[in-house]
């Protein structure tokens, strides 16, 4: 990627999570990874110049898809016809858990900021003017992005940020992870007007 | 909905355009309707209070798809295993092209905005803040987003403000038009911090 070295995106790296995720009842699940949501998630992450972006699934069977996917795009056929396709899959890793993908992308070092998106406000939820802040003097970044109906508690706890909501026009607060990201990432990294 | 009529976003319509969009050769074509489109946009019309999201395709078979998603999830079965679906879907309507849109949404009237975003900069494009005092005075406004490779130049002739592209970290511009459409729809009109 082309990003001077000292844009924040650079330190950073995204994770789309699909364990430890909450269903419509509450309860934590394993979601499905979408293919569609990994393409979008390449393309806005090869946007804003993030190091990485992360598919957290613990399902071998869908871990093995999604290295397929990357590999068509990357190496096979699809490269030759689709290079904007390449250039965003070629900075996306598949990882087993969260801590998996902290620990490669070497977020325990002193400073380093976890951060996690939710469609609910509460205690301790901090503003996007003050995420940029913690983002300009963090050595180390990350942002986990929960499919289905968010991240679950354990991811929560993994975090040391917590990202407002997004406020739309009142209580209605249902977009895809896609769509939120996108909002989330040009927040944090988009550059101004 | 339940948003305040002073709120800018009650008097603008969203259009997703299928026609007349440009091919990867730059040539003027009809792009296919996307259920997943519909639904994305439609979830982010509703999240910024947005009066009407436009399905813009002459394509009449098409036309008549959306019209059943649409009422699948407004009146069928999905109404009543997904509210906040229908929520989103009771805003929607197909029409054959801008021009009808245009009409349907009374955006002849005097001070009207009609926007187009494009990926490319050029002359005359308006920052997201001159766009959103356009917004605050016009008594009518659109966005339109093109599928495909954007906007073709009729589009472009029958808008009045043409917005500045989405700057990520450097020259990479291939964002989905749901990405794309969150981020602009975001900084048109999200609440700030």
């Amino acid at each position: 990627m082309r990003q001077p070295e000292e844009h924040p995106g650079a330190r950073m790296a995204v994770g789309l999570v699909h364990h430890p995720v909450l269903n419509r009842a509450g309860d934590t699940v394993t979601s499905s990874v979408t293919s569609l949501d990994v393409h979008d998630m390449a393309r806005l992450c090869r946007t804003y110049g993030v190091g990485c972006l992360y598919v957290v699934t613990p399902l071998q069977a869908q871990a093995r898809l999604v290295e397929r996917i990357i590999a068509h795009w990357t190496q096979g056929y699809g490269s030759q016809v689709n290079p904007e396709r390449k250039e965003a899959l070629t900075h996306v890793k598949v990882v087993d858990s969260i801590e998996q993908m902290l620990d490669n992308h070497g977020l325990d070092v002193e400073g380093a900021a976890v951060m996690v998106t939710s469609a609910r406000t509460g205690k301790g939820v901090v503003s996007y003017a003050t995420a940029r802040d913690i983002l300009a003097r963090a050595p180390r970044a990350a942002v986990l992005f929960g499919t289905a109906h968010g991240l679950a508690g354990h991811a929560h706890e993994l975090a040391n940020v917590r990202l407002a909501p997004i406020p739309g026009v009142d209580d209605y607060n249902h977009l895809p992870v896609r769509c939120a990201a996108s909002i989330i990432m040009d927040r944090l990294l988009g550059r101004g007007e």
